[in-house]
Formats: structure tokens, sequence, C-alpha cells
């Protein structure tokens, strides 16, 4: 029977299952949407092949190797770099035969999910991964990867992306989205604006971070005016290549909406790096607000991504460095924290900003009561370790109810998988369709509207929501 | 088939829907009590017809107006009146069709059941609400109103409302419910003691309004002696007109049972405006131990309704006021927060207290752990957004096996949109039913015994605890 | 049909049932595992029989005895001692009688499947118990009892007990288990290691309890060092009795890791009373990580259970002393509260920390991340008042995506109601078995991976992750 069951992810019960099973044919074809995610827009530019199958799937996936990390196994071990250049295992076939004898890990997780899909509809596998089957299934999928069709744009025409947007550091050239635009290839890869390095007093070089920011737009960053006037400057830049969004990744959820004189003050002593930690944090919720000012100006989408305790084992972070699968999901809160932002711009039906957590208990308590009134405000998907079979119907289960569907903006697949992006909406797109059916069947909502919701959730929210 | 699916909310599977619908079939035509609520007892003294169907169906709700909102289109156009009295819609026709245009918003929300089983049940409309309806069902409802049998009590009586509480201020005259007793109408509307205006610090004019308590009880509220007897006898009033419970909606669930001369410190302080906010919050909480004491003489039931953010948008405030649907949840500790209380008279079984939540995630952990022990302790039903399938659902999931449903009250409306009052125990008891079903289908619980609890949750733990 | 339905806890839709069916089949009868609990070694020591049905059902059972009281039956009348010695009930027919006509407040709880589970399979008791079967019932189990193969080590081997952990303080003789060990008898009986009244400042006669251990092992407890030394030498004693685990109830998850002088320091501060509150949280939390140092060293698994806030009544816990029912789960932190233990041992794979938990919203947003990728931390089971049907459900769908099924430990009964241990084990293995069910019939899991996985969480786990 191959590696998909046809049916996953629908109703168990026959009647409802049936209706899931329409809703997702009329979506299934759908192109895909990709508004937040982050595939490198080098593979795009440069069209090259991708090296082998282990640095496909498990080198560059913190899913995968922080799983097989915590059953004791080295990061080493999967090729992943340490920071201080040391030796880590380098042949691929090595890596993936220890990946392959502890595929069993992954029950249960939405990376079996996404990887069976990958093996079965990317590269034409039947059977499952396994000791037993490493080396053929290697063998396999080296051998696609040496093929034209398998290289990056081939794959983006094949997976029917209609529009993927990367996430870039705000001092990013843009070389690579230049270089795509300048080859004359028609995949739509576009850009969006992550300004951490240079709204947050705490990210490393953050004085160093704002003066080259100065340097490159010709402001005076170490003004306040000058300041705003370079992020400005930045975002029409990365407007000139596809922006529609920026996007912000602070510990929390936090907004201010402080005198300017007040900002200016807080820009000052970030400078200099005398903020207390408040002080940071007070700037960080303020630049939001600030953000979502120019937005009102330029019309790009404001998304904020709060909640992550980043690169939480000191000895992980000193030997290998940021992003090793440390990041470990907090407690927020949203009704005190975005209330500055909101109470400030949060009316406007102009602006949109987008909120995702990492702590589902906001779910029903406080995001979908504050999505479903203010005008502004929208709720992202489930994110991160949430964007799984349980979580996203968990995210559907508790905010529907209160802030409906379209205060909601269809799928973000978030990834740096690239042949995951498949797998992922279609994940989404079963989980939504079985959600429907569920409402459906139990008199919550008509056949025929369900049939529009579905094609909302997989294709018309997310351009809509994201200018796309 | 008209708006409503006969065995919505049901379970799926065709046994246990069997026996939902069973269930609920022993039930549905139990008489409606409604313990707790916000209809204006004006309608039943003065008897007039609604005005029209959009200042019955969309001004008044909040849940209504906000989703409308929540896209974009401002209150004004929904006809929520202005703060500063200036224009807003008044042509109902205009509103309706702006409603009517955006029902789909209303997708899988509570909302969108209530209003259909309204339009359904008690207007006799056929078709679902749209642009293209909109002028007929406009009509339709418009002219129904227009008759005799759409009138107040005479929707009371169809509805098989057994008795239903409103709740008014402790300084209210009552003069309405007078009106419904000395009419000679057999509808029991009775009251409940709401003294948020008296016993918070906070609450604007609280001196002012403590003064008028006093005139009005002939008691000199200055005296911490004297305050404590003006709501001896405001209660004792309130009981006249049928109160069998008080009620208070404090932003936290925080009790203190203070020494006496601290508590009287603490008004003299209060009613010259000096209390620090910890200390307003020290001397609510101090008061809903005076309450409970109160109770245990006079027998009122005590219930705490903690845990919202009122009025979060400024802006709306001050264009429109209070209770404009930016009210929002917040996370609630109950534990340390309702010891003072539990340890004073948490323990006597003559007591009742009912807690209710708007943070869900305290069901499980705090408070069916506390109601589950302490004998004064009742749960309140799943209240405010969370008063949905969904939520309900969530309620009894979590609930359940650690409180049992013993120490649960029945359910509450809770609400002042009149006709909403059928659909949402309809809701209920759907819901319930289908809780059992799968009980009884998982051998959680015999089938008689289904029978018997869906008894006790649809009418009789109602009015036991509220000792109707 | 007796009281067990035979289908219990599997899901309704009949394919996913009959796979259910199939996988508890497949893992019903595997000897029972139990690695953490509260059952008493005397039993198993003297074998003696127990006294009265109340006396084994009714008044050791908090789970029983708390929500009697919470309809307001006082602890006294079912027998509950006194601290003050004052008189109770003591008649266990009479007990029995008030417990059986209040059978139906356990209506949806798990100790309703536990107690029918028990007089079913334990004792043969067809009838659902009642007033009406109260004293047949009795006088059934009661002759039962008289006889020889209802004492304690015919139930332990009736039962299919491969070995089960009791909980012994630091300070414990063992003379029970010795008393075991010495008698011949091959039930495998062994103790676990738990030193609260030792490690927490705050803790009863703290500076008592230290010296004393100083005697018991002739260390100078007064020193860091002698400290450390007399734990060692106790934690060598308990492995002599077969000791695999360490256990650490604390009211918070914190961890620190002090610079050796300063917990000294504190431990001298501790040992004059002169702690803060912060310093004993401190202490405690420094301590869990010298406990995990040691189990590098001995190889003892460590076990953490925070959160509960002990004796919530003040009244109750004067009248009756502690353990009455009345501790309450709190919310919890884990990101922060773990990460010094964890960066200073959490990456070392031949550590075993498992970690429990009483907030369920720590599952998904904490726990799951953090076990996931740590490779010495280990997610306990549902714990305590989530050790039920819809507790374990919720424990599976909001762990398995991110931490999988080889990061838990299988199935902790943590009683000392010894009747109910089949039952809940059956209670975990049919959850289980029902979840594995809609993992392969919505296509997350194959089948015959589904039979490998109920054998890990029915007895694999269990074994390996405490090393039994």
């Amino acid at each position: 029977m191959g590696l998909l069951h046809a049916d996953r992810l629908f109703p168990i019960e026959e009647g409802a299952r049936a209706l899931a099973r329409a809703l997702h044919g009329s979506v299934k074809d759908l192109p895909i949407v990709s508004p937040h995610g982050h595939t490198d827009p080098r593979w795009f530019a440069e069209n090259e092949a991708f090296p082998d199958p282990a640095r496909l799937f498990v080198t560059p996936d913190h899913y995968v190797f922080r799983m097989l990390h915590s059953q004791g196994i080295p990061l080493e071990a999967m090729g992943v770099p340490r920071a201080d250049g040391g030796p880590t295992e380098t042949d691929g076939r090595t890596i993936w035969r220890l990946f392959a004898a502890n595929y069993h890990l992954f029950r249960g997780t939405p990376s079996r999910l996404w990887l069976d899909h990958a093996f079965s509809e990317v590269f034409g596998l039947e059977r499952r991964l396994s000791a037993g089957t490493a080396d053929a299934s290697y063998d396999h999928i080296a051998d696609c990867l040496s093929r034209p069709e398998f290289r990056p744009r081939a794959l983006f025409e094949r997976f029917g992306i209609e529009v993927i947007a990367t996430t870039e550091s705000a001092r990013d050239d843009l070389r690579w989205h230049r270089m795509i635009r300048e080859s004359g290839w028609q995949g739509r890869v576009i850009t969006a604006y992550r300004p951490d390095a240079v709204v947050d007093p705490e990210f490393a070089g953050f004085a160093d971070n704002v003066a080259a920011l100065g340097e490159l737009t010709g402001e005076d960053t170490a003004t306040w005016q000058g300041y705003l006037a370079a992020h400005r400057k930045r975002r029409a830049y990365f407007k000139e290549f596809g922006a529609t969004s920026t996007d912000h990744g602070h510990a929390t959820a936090r907004t201010e909406d402080l005198p300017q004189a007040e900002a200016a003050a807080l820009l000052a002593k970030a400078l200099k790096g005398t903020c207390t930690p408040d002080e940071a944090d007070a700037f960080r919720g303020h630049m939001l607000t600030e953000m979502a000012r120019m937005s009102l100006d330029d019309g790009l989408v404001l998304q904020i991504h709060p909640g992550s305790f980043r690169n939480h084992s000191q000895p992980v972070m000193d030997r290998f460095g940021r992003d090793k699968g440390f990041d470990i999901p907090t407690r927020t809160d949203y009704v005190r924290a975005l209330r500055p932002l909101l109470s400030a711009v949060g009316g406007d039906p102009r602006l949109t900003v987008i909120v995702f957590t990492l702590d589902e208990t906001a779910y029903a308590r406080e995001l979908a009561p504050l999505a479903g009134v203010y005008p502004a405000l929208k709720l992202g998907p489930a994110w991160w370790f949430h964007d799984s079979p349980e979580g996203m119907r968990r995210f559907r289960e508790m905010t529907t109810e209160t802030a409906g569907f379209m205060n909601t903006v269809g799928f973000n697949d978030d990834t740096r998988a690239f042949c995951s992006i498949p797998a992922r909406h279609d994940v989404a797109r079963r989980v939504d369709s079985a959600f429907l059916a569920t409402l459906v069947a139990t008199g919550r909502l008509d056949e025929d509207e369900a049939f529009e919701v579905a094609q909302d959730l997989a294709y018309r929210l997310a351009k809509q929501a994201y200018r796309l």
C-alpha cells in the first residue's frame, strides 16, 4: 500500500470521512501559497543540486536531529557543524544509516508524516525507512538528486508553489533575490523583513548592527529619527524584492507605545549598551508599535512570533551555536502585552497584525477573543511544535468559536526543509478538511459552506492576509 | 431541511448518536431554569413589543457586533450608541442588511447556532441568512414582533421558563421586579445581588456609591459595621424579590480573610480614595469572605466570576463606553486566591460558593480538585466565550473525572439576548447528552445512570445549587 | 452483563475499536511493572489479612473520601483518623453503607472504573454498588478477606506483579523490606529513596532530621561534605533493597547548580533555621542537581514530582493532619526551572531524569520539547488527578508529536490502594491501545508498529527507564 494512507488524518467514521475526502479533493491541487518560511533563496538563485540525502533530510532539520539526540546520539554523529569547526561526521551514508536505524523514534510525530510524504511523493520510495532499507533508499534519493528534475527550481514548479516568502535580516543585501529576478526565471520567491538584529538591544552586536544599518541607508542611526528613517528605507528596499511582510521574533509579546522622547532615550542607552533587561524589553516592544505605524504607510503586514526561550542548553550553545533544536516554548501573555500596540493602531482596518503563539493556552483565552474584536489583528496558524495534526486540530477547536475562520490567515509552512513543503500543506489541508467535515456532521456548518471555507483555509486567506 | 440539523452536536458514530438522541429526548422538554443572566426585568414588567429585528439581534449582542467589528465594520454602523451621543446608524433595516451580508463570519461559532435556532424555532424562518434573504427575514421578524405572541411575557411562557434570574446592582430599586410582582403575572422573574459598585474601591464613584447605599438603608456606611449592616439590609431587600444569589465580577479570584480592624481601615482608605491598587484588591477579596459569612446567615448563594480584563481598547472605551465586546479573558489563579475564603468557610456544607472561570487551564488543574473536596465549593458551567459546544465539551472532559457531576451546578445562559435562551439551553443539553452517550459507549457509565445524570444536568442541579 | 464493559475506553467506531481490542489483547496479560507507588511494604512482610472492606476501600483512599467530603460528609464519618486522636467512625459496615449510598458521586470518575474493576475482578461482585447492595457486598468482601488467597502476597501473585517499588523516607530502616527478603518469598518488592525530609529546609524538623541522618550514617551532616556523603551512603543502603530510583516532591520544579561554597552556606543557614523562603527553595533546587550527580555515579533514576500545593485547608490540616485529599495542583514552569540541572547534566545519556507534572499546560509547551531534545530527560506518565482516561489521552495527544513514545517511561500506578493496581494498569493499557488504534486508523502509524509500541508502553519502557 505504499507509505501513505489515502485517508490519513480524516475522521474515522465513514460518513464524515467521505465528506472530508471530498473537501480535501476540492483543495488538494490548489497552488501552494507559502507566505512565511525559511527556505534559502540561494537554492533558487543558483539552482544547484542538493548535495546528498543526509544533507537534505537530516543535518539541516532540527526536528530530526533533536529527536535522535534526545535518545543519546551526539549531534556530531548527524553532521551538525560545531561552532569551533571541530570534526563531525561528514559521510552522508553513515549519517543516513544512523537516521534509518532510528526511524522508529518518529512514530506518532509529524516529522514521520512529512518524511514519508517526501520519500513517497517526491522520490517515489515505497518501503518504510529502517536499517534494512537504509542503503537502498540512500542510493535511490542520491540518484534522483543528481538529475535536473530534482533541482530547486524544478521542484518548486513540481510542488505547485505559486509564491514563497523567505526571511532575511534587515541588513541582508538580498543578492540571491536579485539574482533570481535577473535570471528571468518566473518562480515567485519574495523576501520578508526581519529586523531582530537591529531592534533588539540584547542581540549580539546590536550597536554595530545599527551603525551598519546607518551606513547601508545613509541615515544617522545614532539618532532616533535617523534610526526610524533607516528602517523605512530598508522596508522600501525589501518591498522592491517582493516583501509584503515584516517578522518579529521576540522572547515575549510585549508591546509599548512610548512617548517619542522616551523611545529616543532608550535607543541612545541601547546603543551605549546600558539598557537594563526591562528597558531592552520595552524598546523591543515599542519598536513593534513603530513598525505597525510604518505598516500603515507602506502596507507591509506585521508578524509577531513571540515566546521561544532560545538556546536553552548552555553546553550545546557553546559547542554548536544557535538553532540546534534547543529553543523551548514558554508561557506567553497577550492581553496586557499587546494592549499598547492595539490601543494605538489595532482599530485601523488598513493594518494587518498577525500574531502567532507557542503557548496554546492563549488560543481560546486570549488570542481568539482579541482577534475576534480588533480589526487589525489576525491569528497566525498553529506554529512550530504545534504545526502538527493534533496541534492544528487544537488550534481550530480553540479559536474558531470565538474568532471564526476569517480572522485566521491560512497556513504557514515556516520551514527550511524544502521537500517537506508539499507534505506540510497537505497535512494542513487534511486537518482542516477533517475539522470542517466534523462541523458539518454535527450540524454546525452547512455542506456548501464547508467547501467555501476549505478554499479559504487552503488558499484564499493566505493570499488576502499577506496581500499576495 | 431547514436551518437546524436534527442531530446537531451529537456524536458522529451512529450507536452513540442514537443514545445521545434518546438522552436529549428525555430532557429537551424540561422547563428552563435560568439561575444567572442579564435579561432586562423591564421587558417582563412593561411587556412592550421588541423594537425591530436589528435592535433585537444585532445592536445589543456583543458576540454579534464584535465579530463584525473584527472585520473592520465600525461599531456605529451597527447602531452601537456612542458615549458622546454622536450619530450612529438608526435604520434597523440598514443594520440588518449589513449583518446579513456578513453572516458567513459566524461560521463555526456558537452565535450561528443560537441565531439559527431563534430564527427557526422562534420566528419560523427556513432559509439561511444572507444578503439575498436579508429583506425577507427582516420583514418577517418585524411582522412577528408586532404581534402579541412575540411580546416578552408570551415568549417567556412559550420558552418554558420556570424561573429566570436577572442581575441588579446593589443600589437598584428593583422597580421592575416590583411591577412584575404587582402585575399579577405568574412568570417567575427574580433578581440577584451584584454589589461591585459598592465593594470595589476602584469602581467609578465608589465613595458616592457607598454613601448612597447608606442613605438607602439608613446605615452609616462610613463605618465598617454600618457598611456591613447596609449590605445585610440590601441582601434582605433583594431576597424579597426572589433573590437566591449574589454575584461578584472581580478582575482576579483573590479572596482575603482579614482581621476586622484591618478591613475597617481599608474601607476608610477606600472611601478617601487613597487605597493602593493592592489594597483595593485586598478589600474586594476580603468582601467576598464577608459576603460568604452573610450567606451563612441568609442562605444566598455566592457566585464568583473572575478573570476578565474589561474595556481593553482605550479608544473604544473613550468613544463607546463599557461592555462593547472588548472584555478579554486573562490567566487566573485559584489555588492561592481562594484559600483565605475556603479556609474560613469552605468546609461548611450549609454554604454554596459557585466559581466560574475564563481560564480553562484551571478546570482540571485547580478548580475540579478544589470543588472535588471542599463542601461549600461548586463549579459554575463553561462561561462566556467558553459557553459553546467545544467549550462545554472541554468543561466536562476536564472537570468530571475529579469533581464528578454533583459538584457542578447545571447550566447558566448568562445572556441578555432573550431569544437565544432556548437555543443556549438546547446546546447545553445536547452537548451534555453527547458527553454522557460517549461515557456509556466507552463503558464509563451505565445507560440507566446516564438518563439520571441528564436530568441532573438539564434541570435538577441548577434548582438545587441555586436553591430555586 | 456485570460491572465491566468489555470494550471500555476503546474508540467508538467499530474498525478502530476492533484494532484497539486486538492491541489490548496483545498486552493485557503482560506482567505488571510498577516502578513508582505507595503500597505499604509491611503488607508483604507480614502478609496479614486486610481488616475489612471499608478499611480496604474507603478510609485509606483519598480519591474516595475527598469526593464524599465534597458533598458535605464529615471525614470522621469515613473513619479518617483525627490528629488529636478524637473519635471517628470505627464500624466498617457503617462506613461502607455511607460509601455505597453515595456511590453515584463517582459517576464519570476514574475511581469508579478502579473500584468496579476491583469489585468485579478481585472479588467477583456482579451488581453495582448502591444502598441496596451495600450489605451483601460488604459481607462478600469481608468473607473473601478472611481467606488466604486474599492475603497480600497471594494477591500480589494473582495480579501478576513482576516488580513493585514502594517509597521510603531517607531515614527509614527498611525493616519491612528486610523482612520480605529474609522471608524467602520470591515477590520482588523494592524501595525508592525519598529524601524530602532531609533536603527541604522547610520540612518539619529539618535540622533534627539531618542530624539523625548523620547518626544513621556516621557522617557529620553539619558539614556540606558530610551531608553529601550521608546521602550517598543512604542511597547505597536503599540500593541494597532493590532501589533503582530516587523521588523528589517539591512545590516547584526549580533546580539550581550553585557553586559548592554557596550550597554549603545555604545548608548551614538551613540547619540554623534562618533560610528565607527563597533560599530554602534554592537549596531544594540545588539538591536536585546534586542528586543527579550522585545518580551519574550510582545509577539511580531521578524522579521529579513538582507542583502540588499541599494541605490547602488549614482547618482540615489542624484537625486531621497531612494527606487528607487537600493537595491541589498548581501552575508549574519547567523551562527556566529545569535549566540549571539540564545545563549541568542533561546532556549525559547515562543519566535518567523523569519529570512529572500536575500542570497539563506544560505537556506540549514545555515538557515534550524538553524531553524531545535532552538525552537525560524523560516524561513520567499522566500523574495523580490526571491519571484517568481523559488525562491519559491528553498526555498522549499533547506529548507524542514532539517527544515521541521513546522519551516516555510507561505507566506508574502511584497508588497505595493495592486492589486498584490491576485496574489502573488495565486503564492505562486500554487508553494507550485506543490511542494507537486511532493513529493507525488515521494513517499516522502502521499496524505492525502499533503492536510494537503497545508492548513498549505496557511493559518495556517502564523496565528500561527504571532499570528494572
